[in-house]
């Protein structure tokens, strides 16, 4: 029932995918009523693989994270992540509020033992043409070491089990490449990599700047979530003043539109590269289940990538390969020290945390 | 001397500038033998602007920035920040050491009154055609309200001299629009604007998003240096990437090249709104006097643009308009009571605070 435009998007983009994956199975969560019609429309209310549960309210966006913890239980959110918490479903999409989702996710799901901080991971295109990891993007503003330290292993498991790395690059987001740049906790988090890589259990680059994400200097950038989230909307503003740029140029007299003509298969690959809706998913990490936010703007192309990333993570075992690598790497007296000193506000900073 | 190609670079841009100003005197500050056969190249050696200042050392760009303070003590870097404390020159640019830049210009120019800790501006394009500042892009890695509060009113007063804005509109950086949204510092920081909003001061916006710096939202984004000197270079990463994948797709065949022969105006006046160089030049803001910092890698045409900006602050008495400022706003009292908890680690910190 989420994000601008609702059922219109996310239903036509379930049917698209459903018809073109067999393995998938869709449960639509929402007033069953609307979810109806839009099955409807697209010719799908008798399909197999499609069916709905009714919940009977909805998270908005801008609803307090307190609203959709407390009062609203049976939103379409909570009874979707219900479903993933009860085995019915191994992973929830949503275009909903991302601090509500947040929220409702680590509340019903609980973080994953060894996890402190869920964070928010999605891809970014790089000059090599593969996908820049980045996380977090905006679920922690505030972060210790030892958080920065979880999101590496995280992220880390993550892209080892979509992109069959075995030891995928971390680098971690500085302002210079050197050992003595960046504040303290930069400083901090890069011992913790840094024993990590010399112990042989992750594949540590070293400091990274804001042009290697889009370079592609390694498959993961790790950094707070002030800083991801302000560069990811920032990438994303760029990208949209690129887009207005070359329209208005390819526009602005007729021996340009010829040139955009001819050129027109140029034209539709920078789109195809650059276009943000391929980049759309991103994955709540550190969950005991599996959740993927999507932009709240998708349209039903972009919504098809966010489910896109669910399917690939619930095939590939995301979940249970993160969770061994927490085990692996972040033994559980370490993160029982370090909740106590993080749990007691936890609640409250949720509230100011999400973006 | 400084910077990825040194007088090659910075002369002929010099050369290129005195012929097309007739109100600029250039000071060339460096060794004399290598200005001088430079000079002579560009048939300048008898330019009545154009004159040399011999310094017989050059920090490099690896150079500790101990190096750079305490040890080439005849560097051109250093003679030419004592041009502008002597008042031979009205402003100072450099392609050198960003980190030995700032700790130099502190330590002979000192800061301003009410000013704490210096920070580097510079401008980003955005789609409404005019330039935001941004600020602070390096020198801060770690920043308290008052300071990020201080960036805001000598960027305010920047702006001011510069674009013939009576208020121009500011912007803080942060992960929402929301007063909620963010960390500690950045809501204590939108407290103080917001006062000074409320008393006619300044013009505060309120938050902004990354998207916000291209989309124009705000004449001035104020942010730490950590953040807006890894959105920076994300920026600027993001636009290489951009024009590689422009420039692969245009050539990808004979039809592709044959749009680009037709659009060549297009592709042009795209290149000139994204070209880095032409927003190159950051001004090192909070210190009794003026000094410009170029990228190391800048071309003759893009180390003009950095003439071009100090050369304009210098013509539009940047300088005591940022002072008169301060005074107004930042109450000498208070920047004192601040200082002395900044003040003792000043040194040490620099080492580490800069970009």
């Amino acid at each position: 029932m989420g994000g601008d435009h609702g059922p219109v998007v996310t239903v036509a983009a379930a049917v698209a995918f459903a018809n073109r994956e067999p393995d998938v199975e869709f449960l639509l969560v929402g007033s069953e009523s609307i979810l109806q019609a839009e099955l409807k429309k697209h010719h799908a209310s008798n399909h197999a693989r499609l069916k709905i549960i009714n919940a009977t309210e909805v998270v908005e966006m801008d609803d307090p994270i307190e609203v959709a913890l407390r009062r609203k239980k049976d939103s379409s959110m909570r009874v979707a992540i219900n479903q993933v918490k009860e085995g019915t479903a191994q992973a929830c999409v949503s275009a909903g509020n991302t601090g509500a989702l947040m929220a409702v996710s680590r509340y019903v799901l609980k973080t994953m033992q060894g996890v402190d901080r869920p964070a928010i991971c999605s891809i970014l295109p790089n000059q090599k043409n593969l996908p820049t990891y980045m996380l977090d993007l905006g679920a922690n503003v505030d972060c210790e070491p030892l958080h920065l330290h979880q999101f590496a292993i995280m992220g880390s498991a993550l892209v080892s089990a979509l992109e069959g790395k075995d030891k995928p690059s971390i680098g971690l987001l500085n302002v210079g490449e050197e050992d003595i740049k960046g504040n303290d906790v930069v400083k901090k988090t890069a011992q913790l990599l840094r024993a990590d890589h010399e112990r042989g259990l992750l594949n540590f680059y070293g400091n990274v700047e804001g042009n290697d994400i889009f370079e592609g200097t390694t498959d993961i950038v790790v950094c707070d979530g002030f800083v991801g989230n302000v560069t990811l909307k920032a990438a994303e503003g760029m990208g949209r003043f690129v887009k207005i740029t070359l329209t208005a140029a390819f526009k602005s007299n007729p021996l340009n539109i010829l040139g955009a003509i001819f050129a027109r298969g140029a034209l539709k690959s920078i789109s195809r590269t650059m276009n943000p809706s391929n980049y759309n998913g991103g994955s709540l990490l550190g969950l005991r289940g599996l959740v993927f936010k999507s932009h709240g703007s998708a349209d039903k192309y972009s919504y098809e990538w966010a489910i896109q990333r669910a399917f690939d993570a619930a095939k590939n075992d995301v979940l249970s390969r993160i969770a061994t690598s927490m085990a692996k790497l972040m033994p559980v007296a370490d993160a029982e020290a370090t909740a106590e000193i993080v749990a007691p506000d936890n609640n409250e900073l949720l509230v100011q945390k999400t973006a």
